[in-house]
């Protein structure tokens, strides 16, 4: 490896009623699906605490999705061809996926949280308590998602990102 | 690598003030510092469409940390050991960051952010468009650090994960 490539290992899985990505939520907000991040035994000292929070970010690889990358694409939300990294589209250089879920519970070594959108099987990068100052800015302008967002529970995501 | 492991490689490079992680802001919430983020020519296409965006999730490799993890920590803002999970600490598993900053100019293959809290020359990983419904929940308990959030804005880094 060079001093800019990166090997990573999955610290767990996440566990979810989504055999594939087609039909799936597009994003957290799209759906009241619950899940399990399931943290390997040697990492379950590290959830100490996180029970307090009301929602973590999982941060996940994009397993499920092929690599071949495109600079632009059009997104389940829009017809128009959008820049990649104006959209959430998993297909991306390093396909790192990120959701805000709600916890439920945190067991041993296991996170029952709400608002899940991988697929089943997911290997998991990292968990962090979700905090709002730090995550949630104040004055938000979401451009082209501005007037799409609502559409999001309604939408399913289809074949075009497999 | 197994199915387990994952290589990225940089997309590009964080340039911020910080030359070193000492006295650094803690979280983007605790700094008004300007940055730019570089992607690499090959990519500038996919920042398309992302000048609408008021902000952007930023991933990126903590490079300037040493890899001695430990699953509990003693975090900037507390006085009691936490579990790596439930804190923000770099020295992570798989040590990838996250900071919302607000996007202020979209160049050719530049962006302009405002509060940038990472060391110069940190390699980025990923660009994503900040979009509320998706990443800022409603009814957020912000655990340990409910109490301390407010503290960010005066407290800065020291060695203790360099």
């Amino acid at each position: 490896m060079t001093s800019d490539q990166f090997e990573y290992d999955a610290i767990g899985v996440i566990r979810t009623p989504f055999e594939s990505p087609e039909g799936m939520p597009i994003q957290s907000a799209g759906t009241d699906a619950t899940g399990t991040v399931e943290l390997a035994e040697s990492y379950a000292a590290g959830l100490q605490d996180l029970a307090e929070f009301s929602h973590c970010i999982l941060l996940y690889h994009f397993h499920a999705s092929d690599d071949d990358v495109s600079l632009t694409v059009e997104p389940f939300l829009d017809e128009a061809e959008r820049g990649l990294f104006a959209t959430r589209a998993p297909q991306r250089p390093n396909p790192i996926g990120l959701s805000v879920v709600e916890i439920d519970t945190v067991t041993d070594r296991e996170i029952t949280v709400n608002g899940v959108d991988v697929v089943d099987g997911t290997p998991l990068l990292d968990i962090k308590p979700f905090v709002p100052q730090f995550d949630a800015p104040d004055d938000v302008d979401a451009g082209w998602l501005e007037t799409s967002q609502s559409a999001v529970r309604s939408k399913r995501a289809d074949d075009r990102f497999c």
